[in-house]
């Protein structure tokens, strides 16, 4: 039986592309918001890379946003202030999240899951009103996903064994290292996350445990 | 200004003493159940001293409370189910707890700094309905208070300084280490804590920054 969920946060519960393309519009006038939210966030993955392979040891994500902020902005001949690192604590929530959550945590733990630090979660919880029973994640780790350690570390924080969770994302590769990890998996498709053009995570690539179509619907499958 | 404020748990926010009371008269008929849950809980800071010292690596209160309630049960002469140890899962809040800090949350972070692990207060607020943003405290420090470390892990957890932090404690010793290690701090006083000849903690010993009456007098001073 399945105990707790875990959850991964940017992409599968909220909208950061749209939320920090916002962000950046507001302030950064006269920049392609769009094109400056999407080239931040492609720094996201390289950054935690090299934390992943042991050449630099645990740093918080909100620190490497920071430093990806302004390897960005140089990059689109622009200075950006240090505040708008913040757009990532103010991320709106896709509109079935706070409902789904809300019914799924009646019967289950639920947590987030994700790479973001115990902070930015904490604040963006906040901001989003996403009813976390607690913060698990990268930070409980100090490393970062798909590594097995993360999610090993958030069913050790709860002291259940990995075949008791269950960890839902709308992307295919974490789900891949969440089954490895011996937890159980739920894919919720988010087709517009990358902009109206998305090619990837479009549909499940593997028997996920469930598919659901969104986060009302995995609470109605879990029920 | 003070942007979160962290709580002691166990005697501050809930009835351990009544509530583990009820769960030993209900899983050991015929034992003084007052009694063993006093003696249960007399062995929790020796058995957290040796980890504190660095006899003994950390390990959670989960396993500390279930090796002392079998050293507890023999010294009773009575063998108890592990599962009674779930009792520190299962404690209720003082009547101004979920108000008060349902009142202090509009406007500050607030999180348990606890000597308690992530499961076990991810478990007692579900069944309290505390409703804390995160679980910080003993586990993310893995070290128990009142060393130094976990107030900081706290702080440096919501990445803040600790004069942005209040530690709010009904317990003078937990106060002192707090301040410290440079944080604000809070004395509400629980004079019932220990039974009714309780004779520790019944008043601030020393100028703590606010000393309230309960948790909702609290939020008014802190508002």
């Amino acid at each position: 039986m399945i105990q707790a969920l875990i959850f991964d946060v940017f992409g599968t519960c909220v909208d950061w592309r749209g939320s920090v393309t916002r962000a950046v519009a507001e302030q950064l006038p006269g920049v392609d918001a769009t094109a400056f939210a999407t080239a931040w966030r492609a720094e996201y993955d390289p950054a935690m890379a090299r934390i992943r392979d042991g050449g630099r040891g645990y740093v918080p994500l909100d620190d490497l946003h920071l430093e990806n902020l302004h390897t960005t902005a140089h990059a689109f001949g622009v200075v950006a202030p240090d505040s708008l690192n913040t757009a990532w604590e103010r991320l709106d929530p896709w509109p079935d999240v706070v409902p789904g959550l809300t019914a799924m945590r009646e019967t289950r733990i639920i947590a987030p899951c994700s790479n973001g630090s115990i902070a930015l979660m904490t604040r963006l919880a906040r901001y989003a009103r996403l009813p976390w029973d607690c913060i698990l994640g990268a930070e409980i780790a100090r490393d970062y996903k798909p590594k097995p350690a993360v999610y090993l570390a958030s069913c050790a924080a709860l002291r259940l064994p990995p075949e008791a969770m269950m960890m839902v994302a709308a992307h295919n590769g974490d789900l891949h290292a969440a089954r490895a990890a011996g937890l159980r998996t739920a894919f919720v498709p988010r087709p517009t996350e990358h902009g109206p053009d998305q090619s990837i995570d479009l549909a499940p690539d593997a028997d996920w445990d469930i598919v659901a179509k969104d986060f009302t619907d995995l609470a109605a499958r879990l029920a």
